[in-house]
């Protein structure tokens, strides 16, 4: 990230440029609220005045986690290679909200159980057919980490979108995240255990027992690299691959909700000027959400109590990313318009 | 409306199809949290399963208001008409943003100050040259609050937009929808007076003495066109028109900020009906939005700081009505996709 060096060292000058545009334009100053504060993001990202919002993808990494074998889910474990294939067949929440958005779409296999998939559309970047088990060993080794995290940031860095979203498919990895997330952040894993895709009380305590027990197996704070590898998915790494990819080449990057913010984090730890290509789209309904995106001094755009990943929350964000980019782009100021400012 | 009466009347049946479809989606239920109660509306909306979201409109109606000489702005009056010509050329918030969103515009004269304005994309619907000021008079007479309602339905039902959006521009304009709510609502003037464009302490403390005195001028309730006609303009009241007109034809009215909502307020008083037509985009940082909104039981999508108007907020629910309408038009369910639902 060294090329951005210069320009965020001459950042109070460009700063000031930037708020003088956004009060310029025909609108009371403040009038668009958190589309000002965007727009400035997207500003400062793209290094200009006029940022360009034209082009947005999706990809959906999918994997596979031993630990789902301890009943963590309210779904079978096979559901992450169904899901998969459903992905494919373009039936998902993703990909029928990609396409009403006007969204590129990509599934890559980061390690699903079972024989490789055979698709023509699916990116196989498989690093093994699914995790161990880190109820009671490492989830991966430390060479699966890195080849994920690689995996990722090639996958997070090609292609000509201004704008990325990433979500991930892959049953207990509300657990995982919740275990990385404990560790990072030294938290009790409590604080971070919810309902994921639906359990009841009973699972819910069932889930409690056994990340309980997985978080004893370690001590309470790890680095983010021994947090991934210890209770990490393969998706959920090579995501937090991607988001480093993605900021390295300059793009905005938009965070979905739980496992996203958490491999948002683990890269944040990681490479921390990431955080300024990170927009976080929404706060979802799964507990341990609103403990991470505190963590990370994150206030989310939106609210719409999604619980669901897949990207579906920050695909809603990428409208107002393109309104955001727009105001700044194409508005008129008071003087070109010839309007009268406040008296 | 009597041609819905049917469909309203099987409600019940109609409603459980349509929760049984969204909870048979590839997703865990309830999972896309506020998407699945937008579905259900848009699916009632359209008396279908399988409800289609593809085209949506914004009209932004113009009006002076007698008023804003009592020096209740932080903008002088002139301001309407020279944003009007914004609106033509392009340049406005609303313009750019409906663009970047794939959203049409258009743009009514309902009385603005001054000789008329020519322009070929311009829509004249003028009813005066602006309103009296409410402080010492009717805003309007009976006869000019019924034109406007009528012109307003006329716009409002027009075209083959599935969605539209209703924005305002009228220097004043809280200060007249202030007044008309605290009418029909029957509550003291103070909790519905905010900033507005932005005034300072002293501007606001200006604008309260004068809606205070305006208000004083008549009982502390009002029947819905009572209001309107007392402290109403020509703007908001066209609006309202067009909110009657567009559920009317069928379509789903998306009801930007405080004045929006205020119109629809009174549209909702004068035909209780149409609220199933309307979908509440945003909460506004003008003072009074939340006090109207809970007056009208509505709870809305997003909360961005916004204090615009100009149908800035209702443009940015338009991707989540699409992705809404997608969820339940286009995604797989369990049985289709071979997916095992849950143990």
């Amino acid at each position: 990230m060294t090329a951005r060096k210069e320009p965020m060292e001459a950042a109070p000058d460009f700063d000031r440029a930037v708020a003088e545009a956004i009060d310029s334009k025909t609108k009371p100053v403040g009038s668009l609220g958190r589309l000002e504060s965007l727009a400035a993001q997207l500003a400062r990202v793209q290094q200009t005045l006029a940022p360009k919002m034209e082009r947005c993808k999706l990809t959906v990494f999918a994997g596979d986690h031993g630990i789902a074998s301890a009943g963590v889910s309210a779904f079978p474990p096979e559901v992450t290679r169904q899901m998969l294939l459903n992905f494919l067949a373009g039936g998902a929440a993703a990909n029928v909200m990609a396409r009403a958005l006007g969204v590129d779409f990509a599934v890559v296999d980061a390690g699903v159980t079972g024989l490789p998939v055979e698709h023509p559309r699916l990116v196989s970047r498989r690093i093994a057919a699914g995790t161990l088990n880190s109820l009671e060993q490492p989830a991966m080794s430390a060479e699966q980490c890195e080849s994920a995290l690689r995996a990722g940031s090639e996958a997070g860095g090609d292609g000509a979108h201004e704008a990325v979203c990433f979500g991930e498919m892959g049953i207990g990895n509300t657990s995982s995240a919740s275990l990385v997330a404990a560790k990072i952040l030294g938290l009790p894993i409590d604080r971070l255990v919810g309902s994921g895709t639906g359990l009841d009380a009973v699972g819910l305590d069932r889930k409690r027992r056994v990340l309980d027990a997985a978080a004893a197996r370690t001590s309470a704070e790890l680095d983010p690299s021994a947090a991934l590898r210890e209770y990490g998915g393969f998706e959920s790494v090579m995501l937090a691959g991607a988001m480093l990819g993605a900021a390295q080449a300059g793009k905005l990057v938009l965070v979905d909700g739980f496992i996203a913010t958490v491999s948002a984090l683990a890269a944040a730890r990681l490479s921390p000027e990431i955080m300024g290509n990170l927009v976080f789209a929404h706060r979802s309904a799964e507990t341990g959400h609103s403990v991470v995106l505190e963590a990370l001094g994150a206030r989310p755009l939106l609210e719409l109590d999604l619980r669901l990943g897949e990207g579906t929350g920050a695909l809603l964000a990428w409208p107002l990313v393109r309104a955001a980019a727009a105001m700044l782009r194409d508005m008129a100021s008071f003087e070109s318009a010839g309007v009268s400012e406040r008296k």
